[in-house]
């Protein structure tokens, strides 16, 4: 190796996400192209940087990967520097290793380490870097709800898987007349189980952000029978809960036990349906579909540009920054600014105000304003 | 309408499948091109026949209905003319109506009735059938199951939908070196897993024929780990059941309460899986994303030769019998041969032969031959 | 009808795009839901406004619209209302029909005209304005190179069916060792060529605004050669051309006339490109593939949000705009503003800066900077 | 390597296929899995035999195999061994290098090889038998036009793009009032365009073994006119010619010369079309799209099968025979009576009659039968 050349370290941490490999793949392109340096990956996460696992990631590793789901590096989202276990005769101890972390990194004769991952990672990245580890930050996500950045890769390909699902179950709930529940993902933020009830034309949907009211819910469902139209499609995000919460569910364990233990916000909501509409349920989870494949056009060409500008971060010294898109522009923001925080969907978000004028139900009654609802 | 002209009513029964629509379009174009004979739709299966609820199908309502999923009759996957739910006042009775249906016939005046459905429907129509209903099958199953026929229209399509699936869980698989369980539909028999297994490239596939011996299943995990391949593909057929049956499914019961509570062959494997092999297990059960959506160009064909068959059938005058392919040439059967019978799958099926000589655990210990194991 | 309810009519024009059943399904669902305004359809874009060609599209027309491709209006690109064919005898006269226009919709009732379409429907619309026509107009383009919106719907859907294609080709690139040319829609503006290019892999894009150094391209496919890759995907947009324009393709008209026969500079190109490199060519042209088909997620709620908002602005009294996506934003901007005028690649576009920093070829000598190499 | 192993080569020829990856993928479990036996591959076909260009292709690098297009051992369509281009000086020379590859193939101390391609590769694979290669054929083909066996892998998976492509070009179609001429691969037989045909909805379908006579074509296009259906879908396989041929050809190329300079049958046909009916005529040629991407799910299983089979063949030692399908077995013929023959469309093919039930027009006169026709 030449002794100028600089070489740099990347990892992928937190779930799995259509686009990790494009932004790898993009991260060699351009430390190669632009710069001449060279690119050391590391295994499973922090883990790898952790116990020293890695490999070197030269242009023909990456020949082929932009079309490919995952992330050759594979990935851990457990692995916490600050809280890691090592084996201890049978049993797990927890241990800082942070500063193992950095000596690693040290001793490969890495100048940064680009760190690609979600929630987990950035928090995890925060610390690090004020241990000293050189670190920046590419924000992955299929919920969309990391904090800074207007749209992270890997959203519009679960989005994309999600809407392709609910229009394959159109069919069915026409054809059976049948209220069809369909559960995204997304813990925390409704965006796509919002985003996939907008393209995949539901009728009801159910994010985080707004705690439903079943009775709106059933009025929708009967509203449109009286239409003719006898069928439903709920979108359900994984996160939704009814308005009132425990009291809720209590009522339902006690009416439906068998419905309950199934499990599942979607699987109470089919069974207090089935009660209160007398219409048959039908639970479809999406889970882990929406992680992989392949990632689509536009997740794709979002991925490469943050892969290409967190070389280019690194190369002009904008340590501790994460990549952000805003608008339709690249631009940075400081790690410690994004760790911990959640982009939720606010109440006069496009999407919500274009669901409403849709006629689409969101979960409260259409005769209280949205703002109103939600502050009782 | 002309004096001469004859007319034949249609319906599609049992659960949803993709190629009703291209089947439903076959018949009305034959019945218009070939013949000059008008066409009209039971709405929801037998339902509508019996409660004389209908509508005619013309040409230019068939146009563009190919590549859509669904039926545009609706369908009913619980009206039996034989004990068929009348409201009562406040409750349902239960009544024999197939004389009901047999008037309705008669006095719209159609010479044929062409029952397009699955096990239930062929069942009631073989009864029908004997009562003087004058009704021609066509066959109808995503599970393959249906007896006398190679294959039916929607299979292709299921298959084809397991198999994105697979493909999309593989990248999450190996990136995180995980045990995935894919659950597809097919209560009695395994073409569905099966085929998707070879497809998708699974390493493990459960099916009904095979009761499955969980040490196999955790021999083959241990040996790819011990090949370096810390990952697994599991596919498993809804209707997969260990050896032993209910002593086994007992054990689990009470080491793990929490996974089983969640039900399903999947969620209990998984739960003994993660015991027993201490990687990380996850569940997808594909359900009712199998029955929707367009149908492959395989089933759109197999479709539209099936819906032609049936009105050359009703037109030489064989009632009673329903549309067979038997290698690629359309045959006939009795209905009442087909009715009540499954077609499984066999211990020397080429599918099995393939998957062992593959290396695909089938879920019997390896050093015991296929037959002998099932013989115990 | 109501007394006070009020009317609107609509009308698609231009060429086929996906998303233009979703626009109109979202007015109709807007205008039903928000405001109680019936929707009225012209047929085949300015023609039917014209001609008085219309039907009434109520709730129930828009089932299942969402995700259809096309429109169910029909659409006509050649529709100057200003010089319009009329039939006299058996030869067709051009007539100014703009004030025919004007009075269909109002003896229809109609209280304004959203018009979705296009840069030749927006000029036909600007025109139609200033004579007295009350139009609210959408934005309609797979190439993305209207002016004053930062993206319109149908792009990604075509977009992603380049990217699809081009996928395709890799393989057989790979397989057999040749330079493979894809050419995508795109006469003015490099959008798709672009887009699917940086999403596909490509080695090679070349659009119309940096017109190509054929020695450069054949520079990047020997260079490629040398690092062991022997094939090569070339994305080019349909309105690419060479330096140097006509003496070019002169020279090649001379060396290569049978390939130049064929036309396109695909295959004025791939005739090049063999004679130079001695590897085979082979040509895809994408054409109207890209026009069709079920339009992506992004695309759906684009293009429902541009419904939407089209009804806002005619209840808001918001005539002669047009509506526009500005960041993540719903904005508008005077249709006259917008007519005659395309949005083009420039040299600083971030698409560009990433095509270059990943070692793709643009068609420019490397070692000249983009924007030096376009003032000569 | 153990004294008593096997090994046995693979190679791949002719055109790219969907499932090539798959059937060597298949080859080297199989081998591995039941024999023990070491697969080597050669590089590029026949090319790699004679050049001694190899790679052993070991368990792990078939992982993730099964889903992938193309082939990893590269492919050639023009390696004659009996007329092998050698460079002399600056020219090539054509030699007789038979014997070379049998050498190599000895050297390598291979048992047999595999060969994997089409009428190309089984002609020269029933010449090298005789001058004792120890080859077992595989065959391969997205036309289907192989002779001896039903259907061939590749088939299905273009026959899936060919209909997908159809069904986004149905849209645009339909908005437009067009007719759209979509061209698929198939120089002899017709299998891909009457499968896309039946599949897509096409309403007119020509294929080289019926000479169309353009004026049944034209009477399909008006005749739905006349039922309100102002647009019309023409599938046409390359190899499709008018009746009369040259004649005809003659005519067209006098009256529209512009035309019919872009070559290809299909833009012959569309200057004829435009001429005749006073319609506008699009023409899409998929070529290279349809030889690419992932394989279906059917094809997978039947490339895994096919190389399954060969391995066993190999082991069985059924030298000099090819793998085919019968009806749902598999089986095998000597490959020197599948070389240079092709498996045409023939009259009474169920498709052809399904077709015309349906009323689709495959390019003769109604009113003739079609046996008739083609005796003329």
């Amino acid at each position: 190796m030449r002794k100028s050349a600089k070489r740099i370290g990347i990892l992928t941490g937190g779930g799995d996400c259509p686009g990790l490999n494009a932004v790898i793949r993009a991260i060699v392109k351009t430390a190669e192209n632009d710069y001449d340096i060279e690119v050391v990956g590391f295994l499973d996460g922090y883990e790898g940087l952790i116990e020293n696992r890695f490999r070197t990631i030269r242009l023909e590793d990456v020949s082929g990967l932009l079309a490919r789901g995952g992330t050759i590096l594979g990935t851990s989202n457990r692995a916490d520097p600050f809280n890691f276990p090592v084996l201890q005769g049978e049993d797990y101890v927890y241990l800082d290793r942070s500063l193992q972390a950095i000596r690693n990194l040290e001793s490969l004769g890495l100048d940064a380490l680009i760190a690609i991952g979600g929630d987990g990672t950035m928090a995890a990245s925060a610390r690090m870097l004020e241990k000293g580890l050189p670190v920046v930050g590419v924000p992955k996500t299929i919920d969309n709800d990391l904090w800074g950045t207007d749209i992270t890769f890997g959203f519009d390909s679960a989005l994309s898987t999600a809407t392709e699902a609910i229009d394959k179950i159109h069919t069915t709930a026409q054809s059976h007349h049948r209220i069809m529940i369909v559960e995204t993902m997304g813990r925390y933020a409704g965006w796509l189980a919002l985003g996939a009830g907008l393209a995949g034309g539901g009728d009801i949907i159910l994010i985080p952000e707004i705690p439903y009211d079943i009775d709106s819910v059933v009025d929708q469902v009967r509203s449109r029978n009286s239409l003719g139209k006898n069928f439903s499609i709920v979108v359900v995000g994984e996160g939704a809960r009814p308005q009132g919460g425990d009291m809720v569910v209590k009522r339902v364990v006690e009416t439906s036990p068998d419905a309950v233990r199934l499990g599942g916000i979607s699987n109470q909501l089919a069974a207090q349906l089935e009660g209160l509409t007398n219409l048959e349920c039908r639970v479809t989870i999406l889970g882990h579909l929406l992680r992989g494949g392949t990632p689509t056009a536009f997740d794709r060409i979002l991925a490469t540009r943050f892969g290409m500008e967190a070389v280019h971060m690194v190369a002009r010294g904008e340590i501790g920054q994460i990549v952000v898109l805003q608008g339709s522009d690249l631009g940075s923001v400081p790690i410690r600014d994004v760790a911990g925080k959640q982009r939720k969907v606010t109440p006069d978000h496009p999407w919500i105000k274009t669901a409403r004028s849709l006629g689409i139900c969101l979960g409260n009654p259409t005769n209280v304003p949205l703002e109103e609802y939600l502050r009782n």
